[in-house]
């Protein structure tokens, strides 16, 4: 492009070559005349009904495209997603924060505008966003402000964090070169170097031939420090019996033979647990070593017998190799490795989640749904392409005991664990799978989210954010009749575990789905028995993910799978103190 | 009391002495130990589906109650719920913000816990909290926590401002002194010099004889500052004529024959625009000088002819008076007047909207609903006790034409202006009435709430919390098809201005509404002409506002209040920049 665009236009360009198709936010009185130019540029908008379901829908959406974008007002719309930002920040999540703020005028003339706190500072809330963002621009300067938002931009990727964005009323149409626009920012990791990259391979590699019983543990910052490939290759080519951490689920292909399911050391299968003890070396892809993540830190692997791999650094031991891009260091791992040098044995002893689910007995029609099988059983109803989405609590532990056909996306948290979460996310994921279908980038897929009824009730709003722009949706809401976890972790009869019971199955239409159109059907389905829940899987939209499906399953109140339970007695001891 | 108590039985107990009867709040696994002295302390657990509404709640009932608590779990909870907290800030509500942390152990030790950023930093929402609240406690010694907690609900009190307390997991069980709680929390506020307080008030006194014009304008922080009595009885006492603000409007009665109204410069009236211009004195009461309450600081009186009254300051023109607590001081000045010296005029010239409203002419039955005259029509469904809020936007504005019973409640936003809030305050506007009514202090009374489309969709879970705690809220949804303050500020018919349309009234059924309960009437009825209007409004429980009931008021989507479109020109103008 040549001449010259507004600002806004330019900003929203650069979104654009970066993969954002669509832009999620609220509009509100400092944003809109900046919203104009989301068509202009291209992008699709969301409109979402709340602030906080469109910062979990924004994050949704760039776990599936890498990158996303999400638009509020200033003060009052930035602090009502603040949540939404924090949890992208604890998880690594690339999302771009805009926020319109105040003519610059009114800013250096501290006016007493709406949505600041009547002090005339200006910068409190961007005080705020500096804690849980890896990058902030404050366009003021004419002259800087292009840099400025590619810098900004470019740190979203490269560190896969959120970054803010102030953009005022009044830089809104500020006019600048449209020939930047050709200039890509610059996203090149730089190389290692060659020499200290082989050495430090064929170390690694002499490790791995040495050991009588290596493991692999492949955690949840495997993808977002962009070599989950790598370590799918090494997971095969090594044939190394390999776990996940709940984190780090749906990362390797669940079907190989040597992959054993998320590997949770006592409250889990004893005898994983006991075999791990006698492992002499772990390679620990992505960590992040959270209370939960870890079962209350009882996951983490002896430091002397593992080699554990950060984005730019590799710790083997004590020993700490600072500065060796990790994503191109296994690559030459993959290319230096001696298949004949490699012991691999079978783990009979091991878990083996495939044959788990085949030889599970087959459930009475009539039934009750329990969390003891739940999860397992409901794998068969995934295949190719599904994303699974499952939400803090019951249902991320149950989900840790699903078994995923390969080419998975499982969506979990790990650290930040906001309940309702997932329901915004859900909106962000079906969405980023139509825009990249749309493109060609990736088939056609379904998104289904498992959400517990308490989490469900926290950004219900989501739902409207779906129907709005008829996305495909499946939800299975978890009714067992309050928050369950909490309930385990103190006052299983309290009140204050106890919430408002809803009708579920009536939030389609409360929310505006539309009653009879064929290209977007509507599906409710409460369930109480196998039976039922398998005549539901069975329907045809059901089955093919199109259009917007809840189907509401009825669970025992003080039921939960059982190493939600083995989970929850840590937390408590470490929540009550001496 | 002697002997011990557990810190978290203290702290509650204190809340109730200062007449706490309901905690809002969001259980987590940080405070559930906690929940369990809200019974023991003898407080109501509201148990609020979604924190940001919990603190709307809160916000509410400490406007009606002078004081509230909410707590929630740290960094999700804390931070899902800060935008509320920092309504509270700018617009000078007493909110006692309790926020369960976690153990000091796993703090000290910089644990990778959940609802962290896992870096170890347990300071990061602590930081962000004391931007936006006006004293902090951070409970860790065991010998300085009662002291700080006793602090901070005096600071509360005395700024009417929200505080932050951390209570860790491992303090909620702390033994402390239960006599402590027999020495009550010092909330005295100093006399004033009786010879400087004689001397000022003659002063004062004699510029008001002395002046040909004199003009009172109410503002709303009148009230947080605690003299709308004292403000009511020397508009009365005096006959001076009286205008509000938007955010001062129902401090004083409106049946006075010298109250006109709100005062809008030249977004309202021209005649009572160009009287102002020739006063010669204004006494200017709990100013909050922002944009949207100055309708665009038009409205703010020439400093040289007046006197402002803050909380502890006067300003005469350019002299400031500080230090004079002004509560006192206007006690005395109301002692020292001296009828023969007032020149009270009757000004025929000036609105008077108690007329306006009797001289309405009737509507056809099966006219359209319209904005011009709704606001002011409307008014005849209120009665003495009655508390409104208006939402901000259309509601905001329309309501400021509304006229008012003597001895209601008006409740609106000057500052902060974050929609949804007052479906949330609405819930605590209803539960701090009913506490209050059932410990004598006030009688029985009617919530009712005007929200527009875009807000109800902010907050909606607030009506689950409405259900669950079976309040008496009557909500008139303005369904105008989408954010119609945007449109008019810019995008007039652009699709970020639209939003997803509900089924308004099947939300009582969704968040799961007794069906058939006597004692909790559900109401739900849709007007869009007059004559459907007025068939609701005379209907027993809509009469009563006893249960739950909505009427859908459908008006036209470009529809507004003449002032609103005055005052968009100005925030266009504005926004706009050079």
């Amino acid at each position: 492009m040549s001449g010259q665009i507004d600002l806004t236009e330019y900003l929203f360009r650069r979104l654009y070559q970066l993969g954002v198709r669509s832009v999620h936010g609220v509009p509100g009185d400092y944003n809109l005349t900046a919203l104009d130019y989301v068509s202009i540029a291209g992008l699709n908008w969301v409109g979402n009904a709340s602030e906080l379901g469109a910062g979990y829908a924004a994050d949704g959406y760039a776990k599936i495209k890498g990158l996303s974008a999400v638009i509020t007002a200033s003060g009052v719309g930035e602090l009502s997603i603040i949540n939404a930002i924090a949890g992208s920040y604890a998880e690594m999540v690339p999302v771009v924060h805009i926020v319109g703020t105040p003519p610059i005028p009114a800013q250096d003339a501290r006016l007493v505008m709406h949505h600041t706190l009547g002090d005339g500072d200006f910068r409190i809330f961007a005080d705020m966003a500096a804690k849980i963002t890896c990058a902030q621009a404050s366009l003021r300067d004419p002259i800087m402000a292009i840099a400025m938002i590619d810098e900004t931009i470019q740190q979203c990727i490269l560190q896969s964090r959120p970054v803010y964005i102030e953009l005022p009323t009044t830089l809104v149409r500020l006019k600048v070169s449209a020939a930047e626009l050709d200039r890509p920012i610059n996203l090149l990791i730089p190389e290692n170097d060659t020499h200290l990259e082989e050495q430090k391979a064929s170390l690694i590699l002499e490790k791995i031939y040495a050991a009588k019983q290596p493991f692999i543990v492949v955690d949840g910052l495997t993808s977002r420090f962009g070599f989950a490939e790598e370590v799918g290759e090494l997971v095969r080519a090594t044939g190394i019996a390999t776990a996940a951490t709940p984190f780090g689920k749906g990362i390797i292909n669940e079907h190989l033979s040597n992959f054993h399911g998320v590997y949770a050391a006592n409250a889990g299968d004893p005898a994983f647990e006991s075999w791990v003890h006698k492992c002499d070396l772990v390679l620990y892809f992505g960590p992040l070593m959270s209370d939960f993540n870890t079962y209350g830190f009882i996951t983490i692997p002896e430091r002397k017998r593992t080699i554990a791999f950060h984005r730019n650094v590799i710790e083997i031991g004590d020993e700490r190799l600072e500065a060796l891009r990790v994503k191109s260091f296994l690559r030459k791992v993959l290319n230096l490795i001696d298949q004949t040098k490699l012991h691999t044995n079978i783990h009979m002893e091991l878990p083996d989640p495939v044959l788990q689910l085949k030889t599970l007995p087959s459930a009475a029609p009539d039934g009750n749904i329990d969390q003891h099988t739940f999860w397992k059983r409901i794998s068969s109803f995934f295949r190719t392409n599904d994303v699974i989405l499952v939400e803090s609590g019951t249902s991320s532990l149950g989900g840790s005991e699903m078994v995923l056909p390969p080419n998975t996306t499982f969506i979990t948290g790990a650290i930040w664990l906001s309940i309702g979460y997932m329901l915004g996310a859900a909106q962000g994921v079906s969405l980023a799978l139509r825009d990249a279908s749309k493109d060609g980038l990736r088939p056609a897929a379904r998104t289904i989210v498992f959400e517990g009824d308490g989490s469900f009730q926290m950004t219900v709003q989501s739902i409207s954010d779906i129907i709005r722009n008829r996305l495909d949706v499946t939800i299975f809401v978890i009714n067992n009749d309050g928050y369950v976890i909490e309930r385990l972790v103190h006052g299983m009869t309290a009140e204050y575990n106890d919430i408002q019971p809803w009708r579920y199955l009536e939030a389609f239409s409360f929310f505006g789905a539309p009653r009879d159109d064929p290209a977007y059907p509507i599906v409710t389905r409460r369930v109480e028995n196998w039976g039922q829940l398998n005549d539901a899987l069975a329907e045809d939209p059901v089955q093919q993910g199109k259009g917007l499906i809840m189907v509401e399953v009825i669970m025992g109140r003080e039921d939960v799978p059982a190493s939600l339970r083995r989970l929850v007695e840590g937390a408590k001891n470490r929540n009550a103190g001496p």
